[in-house]
């Protein structure tokens, strides 16, 4: 009951303040203690907004603070390593959003560095805390369809980013299908060997000078034998199409999109139902606020974290063979071990 | 954003424990500021949980309070009325749970308090603020169903409570079926004039002796010319079974139950998904969030209540008329205008 | 194999040209012998798109044939009685539309007839052999909602028939809701003892005039204790709602609409489904095969008909009993032993 | 009207008998005429059921009979080529099931035979006439999703055939996934240009051995620039899982299995409904009777078949390449254009 968390927020974007939110108002044991980002002004306005006095434009100042027990890593993704480097440095428990890198051996020093110090590091791959996806995983950790042989997942965003966006995410695979790539080793406890994938620019095709895909298939291999496959798309103008199947021996599971309510409406003109939620912050807000909370009682309570630093290791790996494969036309391409 | 509604809490049972955690985690804008109960020990172990240090035995000492702005009565329905009106009297804001009293002399001496106090008072219709629910209503008053001509509610509880229980609750057209006839006035917008009742004892035929039923389906006729019927159950042994439904010159617009996930599971032996949510606090575990909030932002700024005292009022008297009809073999009688 | 039944077919109207349609083409066993109608045209064009040569504008005549082994009334309402009594002198296997009459006293002559004569009568209470609600009763009566506590029925008509048809019908009890008054005693096994209703014109308040209703809720109270209710509307603009419920001590089991196809169409501007088949023909397609299907099958194998003439009966007396207490403002009215 | 055409089934194995019940009892216009098969007691018995007296134990006498119009040759598959090349020269109308045949050179023999013939050819690619396919397709062609950019088939069977079986079946793509393979042909009016297959023996390991899977994902390109995936097993536990879905840049339409009936049943345990139709005939039964229904038509009315000898040659290169893919590994592999 008395334990408590305290947490520095780094990064006041828009991930940093939906973090903030959730500690302050729905995480029991957290407290927001600081806030930095390199837009002072930023970090000051997310601090205000929740009473909170430490506020710093360079996050070695948090890291200084030695009533910090824990940070929230939610700056732009190239800066994911050397401020998860420098928090394990100085001991505190890391919460990192995805991906930590998109180099394997940075994340691997990540890693390191995590063992050494000791503390808990939790990436932000929130949709394990879906409650359909989690009740899909126990029925299918549980055996309830048996070996499991085949995985799919649908994935698809409501709206493409701007090309420019594009630029800089790393490509479809490191952005969007990473949390895909986590999701079926969430669901099948087994590692991805092997890729294959079909792409196309169906959305806009100019992302296809820039080296991308928006619409694309990936066929994946596990090392347990069960086969996968992953269809994205960077615009399904019906909404965030989020939906998993896991198929085996003795049966199959599924989950449906979620939706703001389940009200029928029947017209002469038709029978309508809601839509699915809009994008990730509608229909994953409570899975972000179970995250935190997983995050917090794990540092706590000094369990093990749900997800782990190598969980964010392999969806890289696996991320990065699908590139690979797209760029060789399909060709089959292994995943790094 | 810096308006705070400093509030006090009568009575530290299930529904004041819900209450308060409700408004200390998930309201902006509230604080629990003191708790009250005859039961001194319980009033002290929800303070203590929350770290509230005004704790009493008598809630008079609470409404002597000038920094306490509003109370939420959670006491037994027999203080309903005299809480009411003393903390009317004391100018503070009123959340009351159903019903206000089985008097409609009191209920309407109440009314007239709160007018004179000009203060907010809500009742605790928590329902009103399910989000499907909420949608049917919402499409029901833009006229996505026409002239409403049929309303149905479906409403059954997962399990009887005890027949001692059951001496005290008023009986089920006061304590359980009240909900549903808040409902089908909040959901068609008019009152109900007429009903006529067919009711039975088939959880526990003991029941009837107590002068109650267990079982009964109740037809309605509202003042704007539509029809109703509400079927109750004191035990649905699969969950609390809560659908609705709307129909009208231009469709219909339905509102099914909740589970704890959409997941479908396929076997050999079945096709199965989730059961409904067990009961009210978990089916309702939003709304009472929802119901809340809205009290709060009602008090903090100067509008309306959701649930106002006349809805108060409305729903027991039909619930007398159901009475009488039940005990007059299902004869139609008159709601009191 | 080789058995085959030989059937007249009076009446060449709709549903006299549906049975005949699917006699020849649906039913193994069965032979459409003759057909006849007061308006020989009518009766010639149907015998000629199948290839019948005895054709007839008197009933008497078919009757005479000894090679007819079974005849089908499908005349108006009023000549069920005189039909069903002559054919049954004649020995002639019967299949009645229903209702049998108007007039208790002529049913239970026919009742008499039927069984002096030895011969199969069924009535064409075609629900009773709809896919769904053929399970929903199966579940029920092997105990798989325990005792049967509610049972309800929406029963809804896509559109009103004219006033003029009102006139003839002998009102909304006898001519529609009266196939629900025949679900209800076929999914509960037990026989309705008492109603109450509330009717109104919500459709055209006209109808009131004429001493009938479009809209209504009708409760019912069984022998074995359990409770029902029906709710009517003569015009449900987004096709025929036709579902069902039944509620026990164990659980719950409904059947709902059936649609064209099972797609779901996603889009920008809602996610629609298909809406309910438009009315009994398309709904109960199958069901009209299966009833003519099970009565050719019990002519020719000499077993119990699936819904006899005691069948035919009994929902005549619920409806009387209806109407009486539709026109005494909702009073419960007993049913006629 | 009045027109008839005379068949003569070529088959009296499963789905011979099939087909000549559906033309007997389900299709107007239709008269079984002759039934031939190399085991002349199957054709006897067949044709004895719907007292047809042309029997032969030699395709060939059948053809050489004028007053059959028409055959289904519903032989082995190895007979498919041989029968269509001697029906064709014969002048009959041919419904052939499917695989025409393994050869690419034989089939676009039998193209250019029916060519000159002038006569009609239907593949038996029963899955077109589904209500729900039947219906996706309509949406996905009248732009109901925009262009079409990914489509999905998930295809299983309830239970894997004999290995013995698997060794003449031509394999999983040519035995199984060929409907699918017509199924996205269909869906997007589009050929499919490339394929790449990740395949496995996961329900019995042994299939391997015999250069087959019984578990696959195929990757599929189409001309139109749109991606495809299918997923097969041989054995779905709990039944034949057969669902499709269109996306496209307006939307998505999906088409889900098809259930004995629609009731879903609440209890304390769980809360189930039907589990899938087990197999194709139970499936695709009406299927099977529209597919006859439209090649009659189109016989009789001389309009194009919907279902032509192009349709069946297309399938079976795709099974082709899919088939390489499988042999190399994943690698990405050319459809025959």
């Amino acid at each position: 009951m008395d334990k408590q968390l305290r947490i520095g927020v780094i990064g006041a974007g828009r991930i940093g303040k939906l973090h903030a939110d959730n500690l302050v108002n729905r995480v029991p044991g957290a407290k927001l203690e600081s806030v930095s980002d390199v837009n002072l002004e930023a970090a000051k306005a997310l601090a205000a907004k929740h009473g909170v006095t430490k506020v710093y434009d360079d996050y070695m100042k948090m890291l200084a603070d030695p009533e910090v027990n824990a940070v929230f890593i939610c700056a732009s993704t190239d800066m994911h390593y050397p401020i998860s480097i420098a928090a394990a440095k100085a001991g505190k428990h890391i919460f990192c959003e995805k991906p930590i890198d998109h180099d394997l051996g940075r994340i691997e020093e990540v890693l390191t560095e995590v063992k050494k110090a000791g503390i808990k590091y939790q990436v932000g791959f929130n949709r394990r805390f879906d409650r359909n996806f989690k009740h899909v995983r126990k029925v299918a950790q549980e055996g309830g369809v048996g070996e499991v042989q085949i995985v799919k997942v649908t994935s698809r965003d409501p709206e493409a980013p701007p090309l420019s966006y594009v630029k800089s995410s790393g490509g479809i695979f490191m952005d969007m299908t990473i949390h895909d790539f986590d999701m079926v080793r969430y669901l099948t406890g087994s590692e991805v060997t092997e890729v294959s994938v079909f792409g196309a620019g169906l959305v806009n095709p100019d992302i296809i000078k820039e080296g991308d895909v928006d619409t694309c298939i990936i066929m994946l291999r596990f090392a347990n034998g069960a086969l996968g496959v992953i269809d994205n798309s960077r615009q399904a103008v019906y909404g965030y199409d989020q939906r998993i199947e896991v198929f085996g021996s003795k049966g199959c599971i599924t989950a449906d999109n979620e939706t703001a309510n389940n009200t029928v409406h029947y017209t002469a003109d038709a029978v309508t139902c809601e839509k699915p939620l809009w994008f990730f912050l509608e229909r994953y807000n409570e899975a972000f606020v179970e995250e935190t909370r997983s995050f917090v009682d794990a540092c706590l309570n000094d369990c093990e974290v749900e997800v782990g630093a190598f969980d964010g290791l392999q969806p890289v790996k696996i991320a990065m063979a699908a590139k690979k494969s797209y760029e060789l036309g399909g060709a089959p391409v292994k995943v790094q071990p």
